[in-house]
């Protein structure tokens, strides 16, 4: 079920903005201090200067806010997104709590080949025979993946081993908490045509949550070419 | 003029809480996801589980806030605090600004003597003369190299070179974000007996504000000695 | 096969130094620049310098050596290892390269049960038929998934999405490169009994390689408790 | 005096490489381990990856090395450096030793003055009496600084309170322990036309042992118009 607010990503997924402390104000008052100044509120003026801290990169005065994301995702993308070292997560733990039983199983249309060499891939649509068998194969793994899970740990196998039977397209669950930053790093990298199509659904929906407190600071993300400060 | 809301510190400094994301929930949440389960409200247990990962140095769960202080201090001290690398920091530039004449000169009861051996110096007051005569010698070298530092500026020196004139007693501000655990790192070695006099001050106006927010996790991290997880 | 020198751990996997800029010396300068002193030996009061700050908890001396490691382990324990976020990690990948079919099946020893409530668990062996009956079913599950994995790459499904499939028992391959400082974190909290066994394994490996370059700071390590400073 | 393999920088300054380990080849197997591939050896073919890498950002790879930088500098120009977080410091302090009496003082060519605004300053050189005159006052000042200094001390006053009256042109010294990765962020800031020239010079015997250690690398970094991946 999804939690109010959230939005929907992939099959089982979601992004929820659980709280944040963020407005375009803070970056502008984290350039100011330079010079010992402070305002209340913003005006014209300061919008031009948040373009400038952009385009010329100082990034710090975009440190001084924070977003709280709960996320659920399959596994194979959490651990792309875990590799984002400035930021802090809790996960769920499959060594303390029973698996959960979804998978992700791609769209028909989302199911793809590749072309090309690698860091350069692109990817194509494939008939829908291969889309149906794709989704059939992932179907049935999953099955009896989780079969075999559920028949360890009912042998009385620790459930930190009997996981190991878990593929990576079970969903997962977790906290993120990161200033505008560290998100638009990895927006710039998870949204980008380079990243794998499943993760650049879950970076656009944390983008949708950054636009709509940082309205000034998303827009001057966009016109500097979607490269983080 | 001390700000709305910041506590004096100090001759010509304060801390004030700018902004912060910070409840004793969240910590329950970052646990609580480790099983799937949320809540919106803590009960008593939750209180018992927050000691529990403080006293087990389970620290992740205590970074999903975050504090935006707004700090003005002496140089030296800003030094030993910028040396905390994870937080947030913008600060006053004497290259681009001009540089204030506020200088620290401590009370007469905090001019002190050091007693014993690097690493574990111990501090006596001295006699109200040698107090009173260090506070005219700081003023007066202060009232120098601040003169200094004009003249410079007046002949047209560029500020970024005049202000190695300027002594480290001199006051600086800054933008400080930060999450909990580092917090209670930074209050744990800075309001702690070892810790400079000047700065102790500062961290425990810190912990003021922590307490306020998070005063479970403040009265878990006092329970366990004040040590950080 | 097991590369030159490394530390050979479970079924396929091991734990290998492949560089280190590592001595006990660094610690000790580290250290004395406070005083800006330096040394070109060590000395018997150097060792007992390096057991003041570990006990003191001056951390930061321990941070100037470098280890890089070459490790080889499986999904689920290198999702652990991966929340270690001071250091670099560069890990294989199942969107560039073709998955590996070396799955961890643990020695009938190793195959237990948990006893106890979550953050307490005990862990105690299971019967010769229940270890049996484990490893069959893990590998029955791994050869299922593997067999999947490879019809989807042979039919051109992409390789991440293909990846799915894939079990988190599977063998992956990474370097870290990491201080002393972090590396005794790590083996802190991965060394010790709450760990799971298998990571346990691993990062006694580690701790082989670092008593190794630097065995005052090691033996200082132990005798503190093995808390990291 | 000058260390051993030091080079000077200003007038009582140096940057000297205590250790490293460093070669163009850890990139290349940094980034080849996503293939599960390794080699003993660069060639013709390793040095395009390099670029790649560079160009397109993938940063990881640079990070399995490690410079350990001995360091003489003043005050202000310490704490610019400092606020580079990822990397480690150890500082002379003026809490437990007695401040040097080594402060900077620009040769006559460097003193300059400032045209235009904020962030887009330009440098001008001041006229030779106007140079003289500003050595002449920072001397004095020092001169005045340190007497009142070494008064203080005499008369039994804390260093650590005594030390308020150094100016931040006085001479510390640290360690810095860095990786390839951030060492390239530090220069592609500090050896920019936008930085204090002081911390320029710094910056430019930092790449001097940057490119002799990791030519490969360093070459690609000037190529991608020194902009760090």
């Amino acid at each position: 079920m999804l939690p109010d607010g959230a939005i929907e990503v992939l099959d089982h997924g979601f992004v929820r903005l659980d709280d944040a402390m963020a407005d375009d104000l803070s970056v502008v008052n984290g350039a100011r201090v330079s010079f010992a100044r402070r305002k209340e509120e913003m005006d014209e003026s300061d919008a031009g200067l948040v373009r400038f801290l952009m385009r010329d990169r100082h990034g710090t005065p975009f440190e001084h806010n924070s977003f709280r994301f709960h996320v659920r995702a399959p596994i194979f993308i959490a651990r792309e997104w875990f590799r984002h070292r400035v930021g802090s997560f809790n996960e769920f733990s499959m060594r303390y709590a029973r698996a959960t039983d979804d998978f992700y199983v791609p769209e028909p249309e989302d199911v793809r080949t590749q072309v090309g060499k690698p860091g350069a891939y692109s990817f194509d649509p494939v008939t829908p025979e291969i889309a149906e068998t794709t989704r059939d194969e992932l179907t049935a793994v999953y099955e009896t993946a989780y079969a075999t899970y559920e028949r360890l740990v009912e042998l009385g196998v620790a459930r930190e081993l009997a996981r190991c039977a878990i593929p990576v397209g079970a969903y997962t669950e977790f906290y993120w908490t990161v200033n505008a930053r560290a998100l638009m790093n990895f927006i710039s990298l998870r949204a980008a045509e380079t990243a794998q199509r499943e993760i650049r659904r879950y970076a656009e929906a944390c983008e949708h949550f950054f636009a709509e407190r940082m309205p000034v600071t998303h827009a001057a993300f966009v016109d500097a070419g979607r490269v983080a400060p």
